[in-house]
C-alpha cells in the first residue's frame, strides 16, 4: 500500500473509474420513513451519478408530500402501484428500506421489472426469504446489492488497505460493538424492530450486523463457528430475545471477532483489528453522524487520522450506481447478504441452546 | 463521586490512612527474574511503606549478585533455606513471583512461618492448589492478597468511580484485550508460560486474567457463565491450548464482558465498559510502562483525561503494606483469586467442549 493514499488522499475511491455521466441512474425508493427522506434522498441529490425519480409509500400523502419537496421526483406511489408495474418506466433501480420481513417483495417485484436492487440490510428477517431472494434475483438476471455502506466508508477501507498491504501483520482479534438508545432514538414500543416477525431479531440482527460485516469485510473471510448470548431485559423488548447481544465469531486461521449490540446502550461504536504486528480501530465507525476516526499503532507509533468526513449514503448509492454503469457486479451481494443472515440466525441458536455453532 | 478528584487529584489513594511508619513491611522475594528485578524491587525501594530484605532463589549466587546491588537486602538464601526457615526473623510477609504451579510450597512456608503473603497472579495452576493455598492461610490465620495491580491502578480505580456513580448509567458491555509476543520478549521456546504442568495455562491463565479480574473490579461482580475458544498455532506452543484465547463470560444482570488475549500478537491492552449513558475504557490499560489513558465519554462529550504515571508495582506494594500495617483485609484476597482460577479452567472446559460453562 502506497502510505501517501491514507496521508494525503485518504477518501479517494480506489473503485471508481466513471465521475459522471449523461443517464444517472434514476431510483424509485420504496419505503419513505425517515432514514429515507434524511440520510437516502439528500445523498442520491449530492450525487453526480443517480438522482431519484419515483417514491413507494404506503401513505400517497406522505410521499406526495415528500415528492412536492423533491426537483427530481416524478412520482408518488403506492406499493400496490409499484407491484402493478406502475411508473416502471420512471426508474432504474430500486432501494429497498421498508421493515426486514417486507424486503422480498419489493425485491421480488424489481427483479420482475428487470430493475436492479439496493436492498437494506439485513436483506430479510429469515434465511429462507433470504436465499429466496438471491434465487429470484439469480433467475431474472437482476442485479442485488445488500447495503452495507462500511464497505465504502473511506475509514473502513484505509484500514483494510492496510490490513491487506500487511501493516499490522496477521490478523488476530477483532472488537467490535455498535450500541443506540432505541426507544430515546424511536419513542415508539411498537416499532417493527421490537417485534420479531417483522424484523427477524434485534440487537444482533439491526446492528450486531455491523460488527459482523465489518470484520469479514475487513478480513476477508467468512465466519466458521458462532457463540453467543442474548437478553432481553426492559418490558418494551419482550418479543425479541435480544436487547443485548454478544457474540463470537470463529474466521479460518483462528481469528476470533468478539461482537456487541445492544438497542438499549449509550449510541457508540467501533471496530478494531489486533494483529501480529499492530492494530488498527475504526472509532467512531458505524453511525453517519459521527466524525469517524481511523487509528493506527504499529511498534511504539499510534497515529490518529482524522479526515473529512463524507457522506456515508452517498459513497454507497455511488458505488452502486458506478456498477450499475459499468456493468460490474457489487462487492456486498445477495450471497454476501445471505452469509451474515445465517451467522446470525446461529447467534440465536447459540445463544438458546449454549453451544458453539458451526456454519457450513 | 465528586468530579473534582478526577481532574484535580487523578492518582489520589482512596485506600490511604497511613503514609509513613517506622516499621516497615520487610519483605522477602520469592523468585529473583526480571519482573522482581526491575519491577518489584525499584518500586519497594520507593516505597515508605516497605523495603526487601531478603531474596529467595534457586540460585544463591544469583540472588547474592542481585543482593549486592541493594541497600536493604539482609540475606540471599535458597528455596531451600526458605523452607527450612532461614531468616526469617529478617521479614514480615513474601512476595511470591515463581511460575504458577510453585507458588502453593512457598505460601505454604510462609503461612506456617507466619508470614503475610503478596502471591503474583494466577495464584496457582489448578482449581485444587488454589483451593489449597486458600485452606493454607485461613488455617494459619495468614493474610493472603493475590498480586492484582489493576486494582490499585489510578486510571482503573478512577474508571471505576465513575462507574460506581452513575455517570456512564448502568454497565452493558465490557471489552477487554491484552496481547504480547511472549517470544520476543522472553526468547526461549522452553519458558514455563509455554508449559501447561508449570503454568496452568497460557493466554488466558498468564493475560486473559487481567481483562476477566479488572472487569470483576469494574463491575464488582462475578462470573456466572464462561464461552470460549483457545488455539495454539505455532509449534512453540504445542504444549498450551492456547496461544490465542477469546472468551465471553456472563455476568449478573445480563452484563457481558468480551475479552481477548494472545501470546503472539502485537503489544496492546485495553479494558472498556459500555453503558446506558455512556463509556469509559482505559487504554493502554495492563502493561506497567505503558502511559495509560481513562478516556470517558457520555453524551456528546468524549473525554480523554492523561495523568502522571505512577509506579503500578509501588501502588500495589503500599497498598498491601498499608494493609498489614492497619489490620485491613485486602480486597483482592485468596477467595477473590479462587474465582478467577475457577472461571479461566472453564473458559478452556468451555473452549473444549463447545458449551457454556455454568459457574456454581
Amino acid at each position: 500500500m502506497d502510505l501517501s493514499a491514507l496521508l494525503g488522499d485518504f477518501d479517494h475511491r480506489d473503485w471508481q473509474d466513471v465521475t459522471e455521466t449523461d443517464d444517472p441512474i434514476r431510483f424509485a425508493m420504496i419505503g419513505v420513513g425517515w432514514w429515507t427522506r434524511e440520510q437516502a434522498m439528500p445523498a442520491v441529490e449530492s450525487s453526480a451519478l443517480c438522482e431519484t425519480t419515483v417514491l413507494v409509500s404506503g401513505d400517497r400523502e406522505k410521499a406526495e408530500d415528500v415528492a412536492a419537496g423533491s426537483e427530481t421526483v416524478e412520482h408518488a406511489i403506492t406499493y400496490e402501484e409499484f407491484h402493478a408495474g406502475e411508473a416502471s418506466d420512471a426508474y432504474d433501480a430500486v432501494y429497498v428500506v421498508t421493515p426486514n420481513a417486507y424486503h422480498l417483495e419489493y425485491v421480488e417485484t424489481a427483479a420482475e421489472l428487470g430493475k436492479a436492487i439496493l436492498c437494506e440490510k439485513p436483506m430479510e428477517a429469515t434465511i429462507e426469504r433470504a436465499e429466496r431472494m438471491v434465487e429470484v434475483c439469480a433467475d431474472r438476471d437482476a442485479t442485488l446489492m445488500i447495503a452495507y455502506r462500511m464497505q465504502t466508508e473511506p475509514a473502513v477501507r484505509r484500514a483494510k488497505d492496510l490490513i491487506d498491504g500487511g501493516y499490522i501483520g496477521d490478523p488476530v482479534f477483532v472488537h467490535g460493538n455498535m450500541t443506540e438508545p432505541i426507544l430515546e432514538l424511536v419513542p415508539d414500543p411498537d416499532q417493527w424492530r421490537l417485534d420479531w416477525d417483522a424484523s427477524g431479531g434485534c440487537a444482533a440482527m439491526d446492528i450486531g450486523i455491523y460488527s459482523l460485516n465489518t470484520a469479514r469485510f475487513l478480513l476477508d473471510a467468512d465466519p466458521l463457528r458462532v457463540q453467543g448470548s442474548v437478553a432481553s431485559v426492559q418490558e418494551e423488548f419482550e418479543d425479541v430475545p435480544d436487547e443485548h447481544a454478544a457474540f463470537q465469531v470463529t474466521f479460518p486461521d483462528h481469528v476470533f471477532a468478539l461482537c456487541t449490540a445492544s438497542q438499549n446502550a449509550a449510541m457508540a461504536s467501533h471496530i478494531r483489528v489486533t494483529g501480529t504486528e499492530g492494530q488498527v480501530r475504526v472509532e467512531p465507525a458505524f453511525y453517519p453522524w459521527d466524525d469517524r476516526k481511523l487509528h493506527v499503532s504499529v511498534g511504539d507509533t499510534d497515529t490518529e487520522i482524522e479526515f473529512e468526513q463524507i457522506d456515508q449514503m452517498e459513497e454507497e448509492f455511488e458505488y452502486f450506481a458506478h456498477c450499475l454503469l459499468t456493468d460490474t457486479d457489487p462487492h456486498p451481494d445477495g450471497e454476501h447478504g445471505l452469509t451474515d443472515i445465517r451467522t446470525i440466525k446461529a447467534v440465536y441458536h447459540a445463544a438458546e441452546s449454549g453451544r458453539a455453532v458451526d456454519l457450513d
